[in-house]
């Protein structure tokens, strides 16, 4: 059909993990959390759906916003909820970037949003990461146009390292754009940066409940951001994006605090002894603050490995960069989803069979 | 903040209808169907919640295509799965329609079309009903730009009204773009467009689960359009849009027609109750193919008829469309959902007490 938009027809759509369905497989590749969410989460979703689900939603998912608020320390005017932080990330791009304009983030870093971008007809200028993963000045002045908007995986995908709250604030005083601090992955570091949202209108994290609170399934995110700024994206999102079900289990997900904790804990040890294993075993692996940790190798390939990993059970993440290696370090490398220890086990016991 | 673009600053959000919390109001402004909905979609939304909801949903809801295709005489790549059919709408008005395009549908209908257009930086291009709820030729060659998109609430609402297929063939041949039959409603009807889709690319079909499967909880709907249309929305839409939870309630919903039968013949049932009472009660009301009615007045205001509903506990919808009337025809109207038996009679006796 003629009718579409051209660059819609000429744009790739973005490509998720793989989601095999089944329980047979070792599934370490979309950083899922290995755990069941807080049976208080179960319980309040069984609550609405014994009240019935007739009527609609409520469209600004006030509950969740003044919990999350109370936890946070924000006013419930500071918090937009979304279905999953990915809409988050679609309605500031819809809300900033218009046809033509330009997108600024880092290299390598989550790829939805060039997907983002390429939807709005905007351009991408992608700026690396330093060898160390630190971010610099080139982010701020990069020379490739004006960006309207910047994202920053913050901890980052797939390194699992953070830029810290210091530099996040210089970048985002520096750049002409708002900043969106993407913190998906922020409930297993050991910092975040909301305390910048109070400070510059220009700032806005993203959040989700899908990995530390054990909820993809559920598709619930939330931004926050200066009340004025969350006025402005709320025109562009879908009045019931929430569903009934998402508001009342996030709710209860926020206020367990405790079971948060216990998680967190659970999973740092599994990190941590993932970590070790994979560096005896010959990777490099930088230390990470999310729930994965990402692996690259001086001297084996590795599209190999993820292919033999996952011919024996285990599906982990192969993700190549290219541009991004400097001769010394490949392009390449496996990003593995911190599972159960039985998991992770298993995952290096087969590890250790195919390297050499 | 400067950042935001010019026309989201400048365009009002959508205001969807009220939502008051708490079991008190006798609610009959927003659609939603007054049962619950199969014990079978409870059922499997609890299987869901007991497996755990941390691994993320089916990108592409395969279960409910495959479901649907077979009810509905559909091959699954027919079938595009969304986050309520609003998601649909959105995800089509993005796909087709860039700033500066003109967006065509008929007035009065759905006016979040407007707000689609408006966020796209798009302009409207409305074309009135005849006073019969017929769609004349204009719709076809307005004179106002040629329209990149239409769209067709099919039923209508306020009235209430089908616009026979035979017509809306001809409409999406005349057309010089896709036309998008908005069938929320169809349910409640006596015929359908999805015949049309496969004679024609052109044809797009929208249906939510929310109103005749009592859903409006969930967010669910879904789009049926050729599949190589389909293929081209894919890449618009969010990667994990459906929840798991929603996919599975939905999946189970579409397979209990026998639910829906049962439903619908309640509903229609006092539908046509509700239509004789408040034409004796002076109403001028359509005949409805859908699950609310649409009742004018040739005398008295209804704005405060609305209030005083309102005020005695009865909430209905109270729409005024400008420049719709005729001078015979009022520009307002009370659009009431219908209810239960019991809450339709306490809305009638009420009203009954208000008119002269």
């Amino acid at each position: 059909m003629s009718f579409f938009r051209p660059h819609i027809v000429a744009m790739t759509g973005y490509t998720p993990g793989e989601q095999p369905r089944g329980d047979k497989v070792i599934k370490l590749n979309t950083n899922e959390n290995p755990y069941h969410c807080s049976p208080k989460v179960k319980a309040a979703i069984g609550r609405v759906v014994t009240q019935g689900l007739q009527k609609y939603p409520d469209p600004a998912a006030t509950a969740f916003r003044i919990r999350a608020g109370d936890v946070l320390g924000f006013e419930p005017d500071w918090i937009l909820c979304g279905n999953g932080s990915d809409e988050l990330l679609t309605i500031l791009t819809r809300a900033l970037v218009g046809p033509g304009d330009c997108v600024r983030f880092a290299y390598p870093s989550y790829v939805l949003y060039k997907t983002l971008a390429d939807i709005q007809d905007a351009r991408c200028d992608l700026v690396n990461f330093n060898a160390d993963w630190s971010l610099g000045d080139a982010f701020t002045h990069s020379g490739a146009g004006t960006p309207r908007l910047a994202f920053l995986t913050n901890p980052n995908s797939p390194s699992g390292t953070v830029v810290p709250p210091e530099r996040v604030a210089a970048l985002a005083d520096a750049l002409p754009c708002p900043l969106v601090v993407d913190e998906a992955y922020v409930d297993f570091a050991d910092t975040h940066c909301l305390d910048l949202v109070r400070e510059n209108e220009k700032v806005i994290v993203t959040r989700t409940l899908s990995k530390s609170y054990a909820l993809c399934g559920l598709r619930f995110g939330f931004a926050v951001a200066q009340p004025h700024v969350v006025e402005q994206l709320v025109k562009v999102k879908d009045s019931y994006n929430c569903d009934a079900l998402s508001i009342a289990g996030a709710t209860a997900a926020i206020d367990d605090q405790a079971w948060l904790a216990e998680t967190r804990g659970k999973i740092l040890a599994t990190r941590g002894r993932l970590t070790e294993r994979l560096r005896q075993l010959g990777f490099d692996v930088v230390d990470s603050q999310t729930n994965f940790v990402w692996a690259t190798h001086p001297s084996e390939p590795l599209e190999p490995v993820y292919q033999q990993l996952k011919a024996g059970g285990v599906l982990v993440r192969y993700l190549n960069y290219p541009g991004w290696g400097d001769g010394v370090r490949r392009d390449d490398g496996l990003r593995v989803s911190v599972g159960t220890d039985e998991q992770i086990d298993a995952c290096l016991a087969l590890l250790a069979s195919l390297l050499p």
